[in-house]
């Protein structure tokens, strides 16, 4: 399997609450390829998609129940110090969970986390190490 | 926030067998910004990480206790149903879990879906309604 990942997908609990967090919180907004129950958003390179979580399971064949921590994150990169507390001002100030405030980090970075209506956390970090490409996205070598 | 994800990270019960496991079993070449206790990915236009469940979940200033489902899925597009079928039938060679065989699926594509060691979801599917760019990300309108 080569070395590409297309499509990041969320099962949700409450899916029209979550379309509204991600349209309207986040201000994202959602591909023409988006159907009732799903939603598609064109980021970087890759789709992010959120679905109900029910159906996500059943889609897998897997069953729907888990708790605790989800085991992932998923990860918002700035230009800036000071582009991640604009960031995370704007999301406190629309009631987003702010899970850790920025702050400078071990690795030499600065780095927080809010979490979506589901727990899903997201960081909001400027890491000085790691370039963008033209387009935007992350460019390791 | 704009509409950009840069990163995933997965947090892996056991590094060393994850490691082994995406650079062997799935054959992914790891970024030279990986650390010994990280992993980068660099995959089409997002970075993939992999990292020790207990310190992302200590990053997140979160509890790393979970189980069950974890509420979301990875996906890789092939060109084609029968690439689908090549790559899950070399992952079943290598024993990896496949946990939804290949088939067609109500939205009208071809899936199918393993699991990697701490049983987090990929899906591998052909979804003729989704085109790649020249990149080979998908570009969705």
């Amino acid at each position: 399997m080569n070395q590409f990942l297309h499509l990041v997908t969320l099962g949700v609990r409450d899916f029209k609450k979550s379309y509204e967090f991600y349209t309207q919180t986040l201000g994202w907004k959602p591909s023409g390829a988006s159907q009732d129950d799903v939603a598609f958003f064109q980021t970087s390179g890759v789709v992010f998609a959120i679905y109900p979580r029910e159906k996500l399971a059943e889609d897998a064949l897997v069953e729907s129940e888990g708790s605790g921590f989800a085991g992932f994150t998923l990860a918002h990169n700035a230009r800036s110090e000071a582009e991640v507390d604009e960031i995370i001002a704007d999301l406190k100030s629309k009631g987003v969970k702010i899970v850790k405030e920025p702050q400078k980090v071990f690795w030499g970075g600065y780095s927080s986390y809010f979490a979506d209506l589901d727990g899903y956390l997201w960081e909001v970090a400027f890491n000085p190490f790691f370039p963008f490409d033209k387009n935007g996205n992350l460019k390791l070598e």
